[in-house]
Formats: structure tokens, sequence, C-alpha cells
């Protein structure tokens, strides 16, 4: 038995053919090796026509249940939102052996939402791969999204090992980087990375949009670099996002919260001129970004 | 007398030869026809050592009063905060006839600080490019930075047409488009589509920073691409920003409140589950990105 002759996995099913999804299953088929077989859910048969037409997967399946028979891997790639439903539906139709896996940018919720519906003998195994794009649904998914990002595997205390390095080998072959990491520890580090930001971005555009007419008008005339960059990340998914916010709740608001503190003592040394702590806050951002840079993911 | 052969204005002088002021430089020598003589002038010996290195200006004055001699347009490229300082040391060595006109991100502050030191028969033309990068210094600026980027002018009433038409003509011919606008309508849309976001993006820098050791490593370690997004405006420079802020307070703090309101309404939505509502505000942030690629400043 050779790995050069068989695939990590005979059958790979993806639920959910959005940018994660569509890119896992074109990635997995330019790099090769990884999956005998792709198979494609998605809810509705619009995006499945659509993954047809685009022919990234190897068979369409419109039945979360048939979709799952046989896969000794099966990959949520569904807004979070949907996680409990779907793995009611797949958790009786999930093959002996199998790893259940996900791409969701929340942990605890999907262990809260999934965990429950698995069964004895299927190892569960969430994961969350930090890539994505601004844009959405299976056009938007590309071979190389996830080369050289971090994907999180957050398997629960005694999961089998060699699941999770079989899990861990798949998202190294799609090309990122694998840390394994705690459910709780994630979902804080992610609100302030992600969730925060993509909060505040919504919101600005939603406060210029509230703007009188006039000025809403020259706001989107004379939009400069810094609401350019929020607008694009503002222009992500509704659904997925709804999602990870109510899904992420705790550690989002707790997120909300000191950074509300830190804007308004901000405002106030606008206010009072307080030229020393301005300049000390953007001095900080520049480090930051020095950091990142120096990180390599910038 | 043909323009071919005559070029715009005589002699240029640039007080400041950061991002703006170099790139001024530069493009006014590729395009062309624009400025006879630019003369270059900065507060600090290195960055006049650095322009002369570059080979970016015709002539370098580390006297800010001799820079301006003779020179029938002069702009003040420093940050605003240095404006009130910079017009009264030039205001008496300004030539009869020459245009002063400025890049600052405020303008009613630039009115209330320079507008003082203008002597009889200068010209006091405001001005705006809404260009940058989140790079500053000499080295930063490119000839190509205004093409296709607004530049507003906002001259007081009763300033003469036909030196309004050649200031416009300038920034026309380094590749702007020109809009003639309020000074206290510009403050207010610039504080929400420029400084309020920069405003938050150094906060949210802040608020990371602050977090746990063990967090923040992971902060930079994982960091998706929202928050590489805020870090990059965060990367802007310190003296410039803290001087925007300080000169368009009470535009940055009405939209940092309103902004504010949104933000708590956001986690209220978010605490008690209201679907619909954090939906809705994700819609209108896609909508105005999609105004916005229609408008082709995307």
């Amino acid at each position: 038995m050779n790995l050069s002759t068989r695939p990590l996995f005979a059958r790979v099913a993806l639920l959910g053919m959005g940018l994660i999804g569509s890119s896992i299953a074109r990635a997995a088929r330019v790099r090769g090796g990884l999956a005998g077989e792709i198979v494609a859910h998605a809810k509705t048969g619009r995006t499945l026509a659509r993954v047809a037409e685009l022919g990234i997967a190897d068979r369409i399946e419109s039945d979360a249940t048939l979709a799952v028979q046989g896969a000794d891997c099966v990959i949520l790639c569904a807004p979070v939102g949907a996680y409990a439903e779907l793995a009611a539906t797949i958790g009786p139709h999930l093959a002996p052996g199998a790893i259940l896996s996900d791409v969701g940018s929340t942990k605890q919720s999907v262990i809260r939402d999934v965990g429950p519906h698995v069964p004895p003998g299927v190892h569960f195994i969430p994961a969350h791969p930090l890539a994505g794009t601004e844009y959405s649904g299976p056009d938007a998914g590309f071979a190389e999204l996830f080369e050289n990002r971090w994907c999180l595997l957050t398997p629960p205390p005694g999961t089998d090992a060699n699941c999770v390095a079989r899990l861990e080998q798949f998202w190294r072959g799609l090309g990122s980087m694998v840390s394994i990491t705690d459910p709780a520890h994630h979902d804080r580090v992610l609100a302030i990375v992600s969730h925060l930001p993509h909060l505040l971005a919504f919101t600005i555009c939603g406060t210029a949009d509230d703007l009188a007419d006039e000025t809403r008008q020259e706001v989107l005339q004379f939009a400069a670099t810094g609401f350019r960059d929020f607008t694009r990340i503002a222009a992500s998914d509704p659904t997925m996002w709804r999602d990870v916010f109510l899904n992420n709740r705790e550690a989002l608001l707790e997120m909300l919260a000191r950074f509300t503190e830190d804007a308004q003592a901000m405002a106030r040394a606008v206010r009072w001129g307080d030229e020393a702590y301005i300049e000390d806050k953007i001095r900080r951002g520049r480090k930051i970004r020095q950091s990142l840079i120096e990180l390599k993911q910038a």
C-alpha cells in the first residue's frame, strides 16, 4: 500500500459549496493524492447546478444523507448556524470510522451544535482554515486559497491521534499550515482578529449610509483609502457573518466592550487635545503592523 | 506665449517632502509643463538630504523663507499641525500674486491657521488630494499617486477665479480629478470617509496589543484578513494623523458618536440574537461596496 497510488481519503463529502467548500474541492483535485472521490452537497439546487457546470466535484448529491454515505471524510462547509440541523440529518448516515470535520469560524458553538449528533465510532475534529476573501459562492473559490494560511484544528479531548494526524495531513496537502488549539482560546483570538473587525466594518458602512443624502453621495464619490478597505471587508457573505457573530457571542461582545472603552479613551484624547496619548496609540498600530510583517502574515 | 514652452508655474515651492510632497515633485517632473523649477523645503536636514539624493527637486532649501521667495506657487505639504507656525514664517516672504495652497486632510483648521498670515495680493486656495498609502517619507512618494484620484479645492469666498483655475489645472496635470467644495462640508465627509476609519484602525490595534501575552502572540500569528486590512490602515504616519484628528475634532467626534451608537445597537442585536437586524446591517455594507464599485472608486 503506497500513498502515491492510494489517496489519503477514499471519498470526501463536502456539505456546502461556497467559497470554502468549492476551494477545498478545487485544491484537492489540483494537488492530488488527497481524495479518491469528491462528493458535493449544497442546500440549494442552484448552487449544486453551478458546481456541476464548474465540474469541480466528482459527484453532486442533493440529499445530504446520501452525500455522506460511505465517505471516510465529511466536512461541513455551510454557515455555522446551519450545523445543528445538518448534523442531526447526517449523523445516522455517517460511516463507522469516518472523520467528521468542518470549516466554521467559531469552534465552541460547533462542538455544542454538532457534538451531540456524532455517533460512536465517528471521529469529530472541528477545523477552521483562516482563509477567505470578501466574495462568496461556488464561483468565488480557487485552488490556492489555503496556501500558506493557517488551519486550526480543535479536536475534543481523547480524539484518536491517528485521525487528527490524517486530517492535519489533508490540510497540509491543501497547502495550509496546521496548528492544534483549544476551542475557547480559538474563539477568543478570532473574536479580536477577525470577528470584531468585520462587525466594525459592517457598522461603519451603516453609519455612512445613514448620513443625509447629499453627504452620502460625496462619501461614495470621495471614498478614500480608509473607507475602501472597510467596505472590502464589509462585502462578505451576510448569512455566514450573522452566524459567526451569534455563535461567538460572548467573546465578540467582550472584545467589542474592550474596543469601545479604548475608542472612548481616544475620543476623550481628541476632545482634550492629548497629543501624547493619540501619538502613542498610532505608534502601537504601527508596531503591530511591523510584527505582522515580521511574521510573514502581512 | 505658448503653454508647451512655458510651464504653468515658473517656480513651485513644496514645504514638506513626505509621501505627498515628494509625489507632487515626482509627478510634476514626469508629466512636464507644470513647474519650471521645483524648490523643496523640509523641516529636517535628514529629509532634505534624502530628497537631494533622490534628485526629485531642482533645488533644496533648508530655510523656508528662502524656499518661497519668487515662487508663484507655494504648497504646504507638512502635517497640518505645523501649518500655523510655517505660515507665520513664510507669510512676509511670499511673492505678490503667488498662489498659496496645501495638501492637508482638514480644511477648516487650515483656513483658521493659515488664513491670518496670508498677505494681501497672495491667493490662498486650500486643497486636499484624496490620495495616499500607509507609507510616509520622501522615499514613499511616486509619480502616479494622484492619478484618477480626487483633489478637493476649498477656495475662500471671493478668491480670484483665474487663480483657482490655474491650481485646478495644476492638479489635473498631476493626474487628479478636481472638485470645488465647502470647507465645513469637506471636513464632515472626510471625517466619515477617512478620519474615523483610521481612528478605529489605530484603536483596534491597541485593543489587540493590550491582550494577555499568550493571546497576543496568536493574534499576530493567526491575523486573518480583517485584522490585516486594519493594520494596513493603522501603519500610517503618527504625526500626520494626530494632527488630522485634533484639527477635525468636531466632525470626527460627531461621526464617532454616531458610529458608537450604531456599534452598540449591533452589540445588542448580537446579545439578543436579532438575526434580521444583523443581516440587514451586513447587507447595507455590501450595498455601499457595490455603489463604490459602480463609481469606479473601488
